[in-house]
């Protein structure tokens, strides 16, 4: 941010009084802009207990691998409703959500991801403007080396593991700058 | 926003190529500037079962009403820690926490409030520069009337109805603009 988005004037970057963090401040009209993580909201999409759709990225980053349907969550909608349309619009597919499964804070983007689990009740679907291809896969088959993200590997990891168990807590994981090291902050 | 905040320039709204939504969109260096929910983080920190912490608010909005302890997530933090970070900064205290207790969607203010039950172990609080009081409330004397904000009223409410069945689940709630009404999404 270089010029304030209210009155058009160049922003200098303080500390607010009473506050303790750096904003982007504007002298000319008074007003501090906040910079604050976004939400990514997605699916888990499993058809059938064993299959579970991925989409291969038309769009970057990571253009042409695997991921699960998620995308920036928009205003005037809820978490809920962000993810069945980032499902809808990537893989052309409806799907009914269980639960919220993961919630990971993406530190080093200031992104947070919350994928949801969710049914496929019947195997429609397609590729659209966001996808090359969207695809069933069975779980003895995901294609583990072509993932886009670290999250997309956990959420799959976690999946399978818990289909052991047959139980499917949240998972709330911190994600920070090292490549494909995570911490799981709590377990549920 | 009327300005570019990368160049300066007047921006106007209109549906980028490839969109449906309409944004903010530059022309003059072709930045296009999207608006996006912001997350509130916070605690329902209970002491001994029975005793809710609450602070009275020392800023607008709702200022002299009781709420928990929350704001909005930062970046360079995780939920968890923004949730931790507001309690400390809002009751001087620290809590340990259980679980993500409570997911709304605030549709008509774009925000995701994320409330963490936690533990407050020994009854160490205090007032600050945001809490004209801290205080702890017995689960039958919580001052329904004086409560700030609607969201604090849910999470209360399912904490009593929770606690007769010992057990507590991740409610995820859509308010929308009607006062005092809400939408339970699922429940988990
Ligand atoms: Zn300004
Ligand atoms: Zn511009």
């Amino acid at each position: 941010m270089n010029f304030c988005s209210e009155c058009g004037q160049p922003v200098s970057v303080e500390v607010p009084a009473g506050d303790n963090r750096p904003r982007h401040v504007c002298h000319a009209c008074e007003t501090i802009h906040y910079s604050n993580p976004n939400i990514i909201a997605g699916c888990l999409p499993v058809y059938q207990e064993e299959y579970i759709l991925l989409c291969k990225r038309a769009i970057e980053p990571r253009i042409g691998y695997w991921t699960l349907p998620a995308g920036f969550m928009e205003n005037n909608e809820s978490v809920e409703q962000a993810a069945l349309r980032e499902t809808f619009e990537e893989a052309c597919a409806s799907v009914t959500i269980s639960k919220l499964y993961t919630l990971t804070s993406i530190v080093h983007v200031n992104q947070v991801q919350m994928l949801y689990l969710a049914e496929l009740t019947s195997p429609e679907y397609a590729a659209s403007e966001e996808s090359l291809e969207v695809e069933l896969f069975h779980i003895n088959e995901i294609p583990w080396d072509q993932l886009a993200f670290q999250t997309i590997h956990n959420a799959l990891r976690f999946y399978i593991e818990d289909k052991k168990n047959g139980k499917f807590p949240l998972h709330t994981v911190l994600l920070d700058t090292v490549p494909g090291e995570y911490i799981r902050e709590t377990h549920a």
